[in-house]
């Protein structure tokens, strides 16, 4: 049992007062757990685009003083009643998506959206007593998708948390709380790639990346990537991408370029973009008979999938994915052994560090779309 | 050998003069089979929808004189050159689609879309030599989908040829050469209900009675008939049916019904249609994290299937099948062994039976919407 377990700890957090204004480092005060809760001390956190989406806030109701941070590695400080399966000391990556165990989305084989636990941008507070376990001067703070890891200690609900090798590195494999596993679990777990097979990754960011990543250890012979951006090829090439289109340098569509490179299409496509055309030259870059389309990408709130129904009777298959269809707590540990038994690169997807108390540089550098992630050390 | 190959063989077959007309029982000659075509000696045929939208000639290219006719058992007379797997006596099924055996398509072990044989509905000749078997009074009579089985004797390229128990009776399996397969693939193949699951099937015609069939044989505990003729729901529960929607009942969409009466949604849905709405309805209505849904039904040529990218990223998978992804030599035998072994009740299926020479009343029965499959004997 930690000194500081029962106790109020306090602690520097990163607190976003307004939308879009610089975080500003502050002391706060972290609730202890309660029932089902553990607290965990962070290690090592990472910038996601959801965090800066939601701390841009637009177009969503704003939800401020507010703690972002999801992709995260930390040391179990403390648990709340009920919690057997987590004891202080534990190394575990918080997870902005749950799993209860109990709902039947857990009990089912096919999926990871927990009932209870799926991911909420809109509540800030605890589900156990739809309070906030962050004050500062007596003023609630309030959470984000359950995890606030821009803060030295945090509470998240124990169907969070996935516990994952001791030893592994936290300052690498904490980008799996979100992004990359994302990315990854979309090839691996939904698309399927065969060995020798041909993939297209729509979209070259981190996600798109991970999906390649995913799509090079399944075997895959050409992974071909679209993006916008053309200087992203060089990068690309490092996950195993081994062509490039770029939509801008063509006057037919994506999918009708993607057909004659590949002779009818190709077998798997993963979009990671979240436009809406993207996923149509997604799905309709796949062949006939076979192909199989996997959207990552969030879209918009209007946005509408269209395409002629032949080219879904033509036995294409369209399938959705979120985190990569893992489940946080059963299926987490495993891709941290993947990367344990290099199978899986993590150093490639990050390209910068900063000190938590340089956190605002890390907005910048996505901001301004350098690099991939950027992981920022606590207690520095 | 028997003692007509390879001369011409003068029979009876139903010849369509004109679109819409009723057919006309003529005496047709029938050549000998070229390289990799079998002629057949058809006892059995029933008549399907496609016969009759081709008949009918609305909107397509008319191809006249013409002889209809794809679903059909009989028996193979002769055999053309190259032709090792097949010989007289052998009792078959013939089918609108092939399986050469060497493209891709063949080779894969997910699609049944062949490149060479994939039906064809403009195409009235055979492939060897772009030219008609049958012709009447030294006229050339168009083939259709290349198995033209309203005629005592057929030309039928051996890729589009199902050698099938001898034991099994004819006048039953030849349903099986295209809907009822059609139907129950896409629940057994694509579908793929888990024992106890629920499944909605759009429109209760016989394909969609075939899609209910293979729920019932998978093991659904819950079997949603969707249509807009309630008339159907008496015949539907002998097929598995266990409950009936007809959205004209409702003042909501459909898929909100069924999601209401599931608790979120079924697990899989079939649509058997060809109806754009019921299209977007059936995959709106499976459940997130899970469901699949998918589509039979042929659709209009401008048709456009549209969601919100949401209910994909769900992790709802949308499939499209054709010949319920059945592969017709390799494995419509087996498809012929469940109704041998008695897992699927054909008998049901089968409403009206007339005799070769009162094949018109086929066409009547079909367009006043009695029944489901009507037998037609040949030699009567």
């Amino acid at each position: 049992m930690s000194s500081t377990a029962g106790q109020v700890i306090r602690c520097k957090a990163a607190v976003a007062w307004e939308a879009g204004k610089p975080l500003v480092i502050e002391e706060v005060e972290v609730a202890p757990p309660q029932a089902m809760e553990v607290r965990l001390k962070i290690l090592f956190t990472s910038l996601c685009h959801t965090d800066v989406y939601f701390w841009e806030a637009k177009g969503q109701t704003p939800l401020f003083p507010r703690i972002f941070g999801h992709e995260a590695g930390g040391i179990v400080e403390s648990v709340g009643e009920g919690v057997t399966d987590l004891k202080p000391g534990d190394h575990v990556l918080p997870v902005f998506t749950g799993e209860c165990k109990e709902c039947r989305h857990c009990k089912s084989e096919e999926s990871n959206m927990c009932d209870l636990l799926r991911i909420n941008t809109d509540r800030g507070v605890m589900l156990n007593d739809g309070k906030s376990r962050f004050s500062i001067r007596g003023q609630p703070i309030y959470h984000f998708v359950g995890t606030s890891t821009f803060s030295e200690y945090t509470v998240v609900h124990v169907g969070c948390v996935a516990k994952i090798n001791p030893a592994a590195p936290l300052d690498k494999v904490c980008v799996l709380s979100c992004g990359i596993s994302t990315g990854l679990g979309a090839t691996l777990n939904v698309a399927k790639p065969k060995k020798g097979s041909s993939v297209a990754i729509f979209g070259l960011g981190a996600v798109g990346l991970a999906a390649a990543e995913g799509a090079r250890i399944a075997g895959a012979s050409r992974i071909i990537g679209v993006d916008l951006n053309s200087n992203r090829f060089d990068e690309a090439k490092k996950f195993g991408v081994t062509e490039f289109v770029n939509p801008k340098d063509h006057n037919k569509p994506v999918q009708e370029v993607i057909a004659e490179m590949t002779n009818g299409g190709v077998d798997r496509s993963v979009e990671c973009t979240g436009s809406i055309n993207a996923m149509i030259s997604a799905f309709e870059c796949v062949h006939d008979g076979w192909g199989v389309a996997v959207l990552v990408g969030v879209p918009n709130k209007d946005d509408s999938f269209k395409t002629h129904p032949m080219n879904v009777l033509n036995e294409r298959t369209l399938k959705g994915t979120f985190f990569g269809n893992y489940k946080p707590r059963s299926d987490l540990p495993s891709v941290v052994e993947k990367y344990m038994n290099k199978e899986l690169e993590l150093e490639k997807f990050i390209t910068h560090e900063v000190p938590f108390s340089e956190i605002n540089k890390a907005f910048e550098y996505m901001l301004s779309g350098a690099g991939l992630r950027c992981i920022i050390r606590m207690g520095a």
